[in-house]
C-alpha cells in the first residue's frame, strides 16, 4: 500500500534533524541542524512573500514545498559550506535525491524529485525566491555572531559578496539592502577581512 | 518598513529550535525539538495528502502554513504533554500567540494568527488533517521506542486511545489502522500498561 511507503519516507527523512550545518542558530549559540533550518526557511518563505521581487509569479505552495525538501539530500551527502561546493558534492546529492525520494509512492515521488531539481537549477521564480532566503538566513546568522562561520572557514568579504549578493537581490532585494550595510560595518570593525589584507 | 518587522518575527521564532518536546526523534535517541518537529510535520502534510479523509476539501497551502506555525506559541508557553493540557496552558498560549504574531506587519499578522486559532479550534478540514498528523508522529515515535515517553509520564493504553484514536482517524484513517495493531502488541509485551493493572 502506498501509505506504507510514504511512512517509510517520513521515517527516513527524520535523520535530517541530526545533520549539522556550519552556522549558528540566532539564539543559543549552538550549530543549527538542517531539519530545523528547513522549518525556519519554509516559514520565512511565507512571511517574506510580500517583499519578493517576483511575488506575482510565485506559487507559494510550490515555494514552501521546495523549502521543506531542499536539504533532504544532506541525509546522505552532508552539509557543505556554500563557499566550497564541488562536482563531487553534486554527484553525491543527485544519488541521494534518487534514493530518498525513491522511497515514496509514485504519486509523490516524481513531484518531490522535480521540485528538488528545479530548486537546484534555479529554473523558476519559486526556486530563485527560496534560494534568496536560503542564502539570507545563514548570512544574517553570521552578521549576528560577527562572522562566526566566516572566521572558522577563513572566508573574506569579497567571497561573501560573490556568493550572496546576486542571489539575495534576485529574490528579495530589500534584504540585501539590510545586510550590505552591516557587512561594511563588520569590515570596518575588523571582524570580516578583505582579500587585499591577505596579499 | 514592514520588512524589518517580518525580520524581527523570523529572528524571534528561531527560539522554537530550542524548545524540547516529550518524545524522541525516530533516530538518534534524543528528545525532539519543536522547530524540527514543525518541519517534519509540514513535510508529512504534503506527503500524506493522498490519504487524507477530506483530501478534496483541503487547501494544502493553508494546511502547510498551519503546520509551520502551530507550535510557535511554545516559545513562551513551553511544550505540554497532550495528556496534561489545562486551562492555564491555553491562556499562556493565547498570550504568546498575540505577542509573537504581533511582531509581524499587518499583511501577515492577521492571517497567521487566524491560522493558529483555526488549528487550535479544529474548525476546518485543514486543521483536522494537520492535527491528525501532529498526533500520529509522536505516537509513532513512542511505538518505535516501545513507549519511551509513556513510561516517563505514566501513560496507560486507555489514555493513548482516548487522546489519539478519534483525532488520527478523523484525518488519516489508514494511519490509525497501522498504529492500532502495534499498540496491541506493546500491551501484549507489557510495554504499555492497561488501566486495570493499576486497580
Amino acid at each position: 500500500m502506498g501509505i506504507h511507503r510514504t511512512l517509510e519516507f517520513i521515517l527516513e527523512i527524520d535523520k535530517l534533524k541530526d545533520v549539522e550545518r556550519k552556522t549558528l542558530n540566532y539564539h543559543g549559540g549552538r550549530l543549527e541542524r538542517s531539519g530545523e533550518h528547513s522549518w525556519h526557511l519554509a516559514t520565512a518563505v511565507s512571511a517574506f512573500l510580500p517583499y519578493a521581487k517576483q511575488r506575482n509569479e510565485i506559487d507559494l505552495l510550490k515555494a514552501t514545498k521546495m523549502a521543506l525538501l531542499h536539504d533532504i539530500v544532506e541525509i546522505d551527502a552532508g552539509d557543505t559550506i556554500i563557499y566550497n561546493v564541488t562536482t563531487e558534492v553534486n554527484e553525491a546529492e543527485l544519488a541521494a535525491a534518487d534514493r530518498i525520494f525513491g522511497l515514496l509512492p509514485e504519486n509523490s515521488r516524481s513531484e518531490f524529485l522535480e521540485l528538488w531539481h528545479e530548486f537546484e537549477a534555479l529554473r523558476s521564480p519559486e526556486a530563485i525566491y527560496v534560494k534568496s532566503l536560503d542564502r539570507f538566513l545563514p548570512l544574517y546568522s553570521n552578521i549576528r555572531s560577527e562572522g562566526h562561520s566566516w572566521r572558522e572557514h577563513n572566508i573574506t568579504y569579497e567571497q561573501v559578496l560573490k556568493i550572496n549578493k546576486e542571489r539575495i537581490q534576485a529574490g528579495v532585494p530589500e534584504l540585501w539592502d539590510i545586510v550590505s550595510e552591516k557587512l561594511a560595518e563588520l569590515v570596518a570593525k575588523g571582524k570580516l577581512k578583505r582579500e587585499t589584507e591577505d596579499a
